[in-house]
C-alpha cells in the first residue's frame, strides 16, 4: 500500500526548525515537500553546524527527501512561478512573522479566494493573533515565557532550558496535527482552513498536570531536579560508572529493590509508603545510592531488570542511537547523498504503521534550488 | 462549520497520560471520546492529587469532555458492550503491555478482520516490536533511556528530567499524528491500519540536531544549562528581582545591548563576533549580569523590547496562566462541572483553525463510568 499521505504535495516556505520539522514529518507520511528558499543563503540552518563534506549535518537532519528551489517572492517571474507552485498545492506552510505573507500578497484571505481547497499552516512564535503575534521569538525565548524552563532544573538552583529544541518541536508536532486534521476534514467539505500555530501557546499545552497544580493550589510547581515530584524512589542516582533511574513506584516494588540492593530498609517506618519515602527522600536516595555506587550501572540495570524492577540507563545521544531496541525499530537512518551513499544519520519516523514501508534510508537533503529543474517540468505538465 | 473531527467516535483504552494527551486532542478537533475503564478504580490518574472537592485535578486536565463507561474486559455480558461499540468506532487507542490486547483476542489481527476500516492506534513503553517491547516504561525511563536527560542540566552537573512529561506527551502527540493520517488515507483506501507509537522512539525523534552532533563529530552533545550551545549572549540572566532571557544573537543585537545596558564592550576584540562571544561566554555573562542585577527584570524587559532586541522573562507556571498573549490566545479554559460550573482549568486547544469554534470551556471531566446510560442508549439506536 501506498504511504498514507502519497500523492499530497506540500510547499514549504518555512526555514529554520519549527516549520521544517512539520514537513519532515509529513514527507515521512508520504507527502511530497518542495521546499521554497531565499535565494542566495537559502534556509539559515545550511550554515548551522556541524559540517561534512561542506554540508550541514543540522539541515540534512531535518531536511531530507525534500526538493528545493529558490524564489524570490518579491521579484515578478518568481511570483509567476510561485504563483504556478500554489495552484498545484494542497498545503502550504509559512513560519514568517505575522503580516509578511499579506504584505506580499499570498496571505490567507488572498490564497483562499484563488484556491479554497488550499490549506495554510502558520507557525509562528505567538501566533496570528493577540498583543504579540507580530515579535520575533525563540526556542529559548518560548521555554522561558512558556513555563517549561521554571519546572526543569535542580530545586535550588537556577532553572535550565530543555536540551532539545522543544520551544521550536512541539510547536512544529501541532502544526503537523493541525494540517493532518484539515486534510481530513478537507475531504468533506472540499474546503481549506487556515491553522495558527503559536510556539508559546504549544508550551502551555505540554504542561498539563502543571496547570492543574497551578490552579488548584495557587501555587506553581517547581523544579524537581531529576526526581519525581511524588514518587519515591523514583529519580537518578550513581553507579560506579554512570547514572541511572530506578523507578520503584509502590510499595511492592520498594520492597524487592531492597532484597536487590541488598539494603535492609523495607520495614523502616521512615520509608513504609510512598507517602514517608518522599517525605525522607534524600535520605532514601543517600542509603541507596551508598550502595550503587559501588558496582557498575550494568550491574544495577541486569540485577533490577530480572527482578522486575523498572529502570533505565541516563544514555547520552550517541548511546541512544545505538541502543539495541532503538536499532530494532529503525529509528536511525541514513540520509543518503546523490551517489546514493551514506552521508548523513537523522531520526526514524517513530509514526510505524502496518501496510507502510519504514524505509531504512532518506532521499538526500536538497541542495539550495537544486530541484528547479524537475519542479519547473512538473508545473510545465509531467 | 463543525469541528474538523466531527462524527468520529474514538474507542478510548488508554490511561495516565500518553494516550489521553492524545484523546484530548482528537477531542478538541471534534471527535466523540468514549473513555473504557476498569470497574472500580477506573484510570490511575483519579488518584493523582491536587484534588478539588475529591476530584482529580489532574485527570480533569486531561480527560474533560470525554464520556466513561466501565467495562471489565475479561467479563462475558462487558465483552459483550464492548464489541458493539468495536464495531461503531473509527478509531481505538490502547496502551496496554504489548501482548495484553491479543490475549483478551481484542488484538489488531483479530479486530482488523472483523472491522476493516478500524484504525488501532497504540502507544507503549518501547513498541510493539524489538527486544523490550513487552517491558513497561515511565515518562522518565523514557527520557532517561532516549538521550533528552543527557543534554537538559548545568554542563557540570548531573542531569535533570525535563519538568514536563515529554516522555509520555511526545508519544502522545505522535500518535495523534498517526491516527490522524490513518484517517486522511482510510477515505482512500478505506481501511484501517495500525499504528504503533514507542515512547522510547519519540525521545530519540525530537532530539533532532543532537543526533546530527553525535553522528558527525562522534561526540555526544553535553547539557548546556540556560545557554544557547553556540550563540552568545543568549541565555539567562538575573535581574533583581528574578530571572529573564536575552537572546541577541547577531552583532548587530550586541551592540543594541551594550547600548540598552550601557555596558560599553561592544568593541572589545573578546566579543567582537559571535565566535568570539561564544568563546569568553562566562566573563561575557558576568560582565551583563554586573549591570542587570541593579533593575528589575520588568525594566530590562521594557528596555529591550524597545530595543527590538529578543528577550523573556523565565515564568512559573501561575504567570503563564496570566500572560496576557496565553489569554488573548484563549489558552486556558474552564473545565466546568455538571452544573455548568468552573471546576478546573486546563490548557487551551493550540491548534487555532478559521471555521472552528476555540471554545473557552470544556465539558467536565466523566466520572467513573458516569456515562454508561447515554452510551449504551447511543448503542441501541439513537
Amino acid at each position: 500500500m501506498p504511504l498514507p499521505l502519497a500523492g499530497l504535495v506540500v510547499l514549504d516556505l518555512t526555514h529554520v526548525l519549527a516549520g521544517p520539522f512539520a514537513s519532515m514529518t509529513l514527507a515521512d507520511l508520504g507527502a511530497r515537500i518542495i521546499k521554497v528558499e531565499r535565494p542566495g543563503t537559502g534556509d539559515d540552518t545550511r550554515t548551522f553546524p556541524p559540517f561534512k563534506n561542506g554540508k550541514s549535518a543540522y539541515f540534512a537532519a531535518i531536511n531530507h527527501g525534500k526538493a528545493s528551489i529558490a524564489l524570490d517572492l518579491k521579484a515578478d517571474s518568481d511570483r509567476a512561478t510561485f504563483e504556478r507552485l500554489v495552484a498545484r498545492a494542497d498545503v502550504l506552510l509559512e513560519n514568517f512573522r505575522p503580516g509578511v505573507m499579506e504584505r506580499l500578497d499570498y496571505g490567507w484571505e488572498t490564497l483562499h479566494r484563488k484556491h479554497p481547497r488550499l490549506i495554510y499552516g502558520a507557525v509562528s512564535g505567538f501566533g496570528h493573533t493577540g498583543p504579540d503575534a507580530r515579535r520575533p521569538s525563540y526556542d529559548m525565548v518560548a521555554q522561558a515565557r512558556g513555563g517549561v524552563m521554571s519546572i526543569t532544573g535542580e530545586a535550588d538552583r537556577d532553572p535550565v532550558r530543555v536540551g532539545a529544541s522543544i520551544g521550536d518541536i512541539a510547536a512544529g508536532m501541532y502544526l503537523t496535527q493541525g494540517v493532518l486534521a484539515a486534510l481530513y476534514d478537507r475531504q468533506r467539505t472540499d474546503t481549506g482552513r487556515k491553522i495558527d500555530i503559536s510556539m508559546l501557546d504549544c508550551q502551555l499545552a505540554i504542561l498539563e498536570h502543571a496547570i492543574a497544580i497551578a490552579s488548584v493550589t495557587g501555587k506553581a510547581p517547581a523544579p524537581s531536579g531529576a526526581r519525581h515530584p511524588s514518587i519515591a524512589p523514583f529519580e537518578t542516582f550513581h553507579a560506579s560508572d554512570g547514572l541511572f533511574v530506578i523507578a520503584a513506584g509502590n510499595d511492592v516494588l520498594f520492597e524487592k529493590l531492597c532484597v536487590a540492593l541488598s539494603l535492609p530498609i523495607a520495614d523502616d517506618p521512615r520509608f513504609g509508603s510512598n507517602a514517608d519515602r518522599v517525605e525522607n527522600v534524600r535520605l532514601l536516595k543517600r542509603l541507596i545510592e551508598a550502595v550503587t555506587l559501588d558496582q557498575t550501572r550494568a550491574h544495577w540495570i541486569a540485577k533490577l531488570t530480572a527482578a522486575g524492577i523498572p529502570n533505565a540507563p541516563i544514555q547520552s545521544v550517541d548511546d541512544v542511537m545505538r541502543d539495541p531496541q532503538i536499532v530494532a525499530r529503525n529509528m536511525v537512518v541514513d540520509v543518503l547523498d546523490r551517489n546514493g551513499r551514506q552521508a548523513f544519520k537523522a531520526a526514524g519516523n517513530p509514526i510505524k504503521m502496518t501496510d507502510a514501508e519504514d524505509r531504512t534510508a532518506r532521499a538526500p537533503a536538497p541542495d539550495l534550488d537544486g530541484n528547479r529543474g524537475e519542479i519547473l517540468r512538473w508545473l510545465d505538465g509531467d
